[in-house]
């Protein structure tokens, strides 16, 4: 198949296997294997786990080296882990060979927040072997970032950005209904926001990204999470939450200037929001206030975002990216 | 001042002189001249017709030889005309000399849709020069084509986008009250819009920009005008419309692909339209529908496209390029 994106996946989870079959639909790439660690996974058929019959003959290998010993690679798909630190051995024994890398790796949308070394490293050793790497996905990595860099373009002048996301968690899957705390008592749930082992990933990536497309230097960023307490009693396909029992949370990033509120992310995920919505305000000139009814749903459309961004990377100099380094987003 | 894009300005109409003085504001820009072939502006001081007085000993030149002959620029904002082929011989004399060019000429947002064999030659000779060309503003190049293209991303699937412009003509400016046929009979302006004699230009480009972000082949676009009839007797500042003459206009444009109707652009733009407002469809998984309170406010809106499109277009390979080969669109 001549012209096709040879494409792999690293990490075969829910999402894992969702951007798998999307891209496997895609008239430009073909699928030519999966890595996973899970020994109950590695050495199956790809036609097996995704119900796909043309993905017969393609095997999960327990690493990269691996799948790039067996097959020939152009871009890896690779949804695996939150951190950009946990994900950097993976990405970086990938971009020594030169493949190209889409990844859901929250902190990777601003890597250089949380860990500029290595960011100055994995970038270099991109720029040595040819290799392209962006995160992406909707949030971080859409909508409260790139879609209000978007929206900027037609700003005048640009004096606050404001974007809110109410997401509600009874229509997600299970894990994202644990994830926000459903069913602890609040306190425990702070305690464990307060420590940053529970949460949003990526809120202040979001929010770096966002600074450094319209130009502006953040001394600090400062997020804060709560608990959202359940007034009543909440029963989901999942599991059950009791009144004043979690039932979701509600975070904040805040960037100042002089002072001054500049930027702010509320994302406030709870089972049974009323109203679930993204709305970007610019303050500026033009003032622009833009509303997503219903919001972007979450995991259909950050599958859709690590699909689409594959052809844009590959058109884009290698290097560590960031999303705002890339062709207009579309679909593809 | 190195290190800042030296730019000028083509066209001292409202919009040239808007755009030249944001360009004037921004600490990457440094306004080096205008041209303009109107006599009673040649020669005159930049200082005196934007009453900015850092632009003070920077002139106005009849033809881009001249400017070119004085000041070193490196990029031309372009606010001359609508038909690319009416831009062609003022875009080749720049792109000849190597300089970048960011247009408002409407049809240059998608030149190769009437004009495929001039769109050919510019891009030739700017591969070969080393300039770089895109047309841009507010609609079309973003409400009706980048916008959608860039929500797509977030799309497993696009059936259909449709979106809808909905235009309050009351509080625009002159020009563009009388464009949309205020005051006249509804069958006069009717055959003028037939004729496409009046109207808004760009419609069908916008289109045919996001079939081919999407990846779509679309074998015709067809293209509606309609008056809109006042239904009772309107006053703006600058003109009076009795019941029953025209207030403004409807024009549609919509594309099919094998018989079903998969792009919709719609545009009312009316004095005293209720509820201003841009929305965008997308029709496919998951289903997006996102609106733009008010809409995005035309002429301010395209200032700042045109002067935040500048660094972008800087960072793009050489050639007569499309609003999407450009990099994330954002405030500069």
């Amino acid at each position: 198949m001549p012209g096709k994106i040879k494409v792999a996946q690293f990490g075969l989870g829910p999402i894992g296997i969702e951007t798998l079959k999307l891209a496997a639909s895609k008239p430009w790439a073909e699928v030519v294997g999966g890595v996973d660690i899970d020994p109950a996974k590695v050495g199956r058929d790809l036609s097996e786990i995704t119900g796909l019959r043309n993905l017969r003959g393609r095997s999960i290998y327990p690493s990269v080296d691996e799948l790039l010993a067996e097959v020939k690679t152009q871009l890896i798909f690779h949804t695996a882990v939150s951190r950009f630190k946990a994900a950097y051995p993976q990405l970086e024994a990938i971009a020594r060979r030169g493949i190209n890398v889409v990844s859901s790796c929250e902190e990777l949308v601003f890597p250089a927040l949380r860990e500029p070394k290595l960011a100055v490293r994995l970038d270099r050793v991109c720029r040595s072997s040819g290799a392209r790497i962006v995160g992406t996905g909707v949030n971080p990595g859409f909508v409260m970032d790139v879609l209000p860099l978007c929206f900027s373009m037609v700003s005048r002048l640009v004096r606050a950005v404001h974007v809110e996301r109410v997401v509600d968690a009874s229509t997600r899957r299970e894990p994202l209904q644990r994830k926000i705390g459903s069913g602890m008592r609040p306190a425990e749930f702070r305690n464990l926001l307060r420590a940053g082992r529970a949460g949003h990933a990526g809120l202040k990536e979001s929010l770096a990204l966002l600074a450094q497309g319209l130009g502006w230097k953040l001394k600090n960023i400062v997020e804060t999470g709560d608990a959202i307490v359940a007034g009543c009693g909440i029963r989901t396909r999942y599991l059950r939450v009791r009144k004043g029992q979690t039932c979701g949370l509600h975070q904040r990033a805040q960037g100042r200037i002089n002072g001054r509120i500049r930027l702010t992310l509320d994302l406030k995920m709870y089972l049974g929001a009323t109203d679930p919505h993204d709305a970007i305000q610019i303050e500026g000139d033009p003032p622009l206030k833009i509303i997503v009814q219903g919001g972007v749903a979450g995991d259909q459309a950050t599958v859709a975002a690590l699909v689409n961004t594959a052809p844009r990377l590959l058109r884009a100099r290698p290097g560590l990216l960031l999303p705002s380094d890339l062709p207009l987003p579309s679909f593809a």
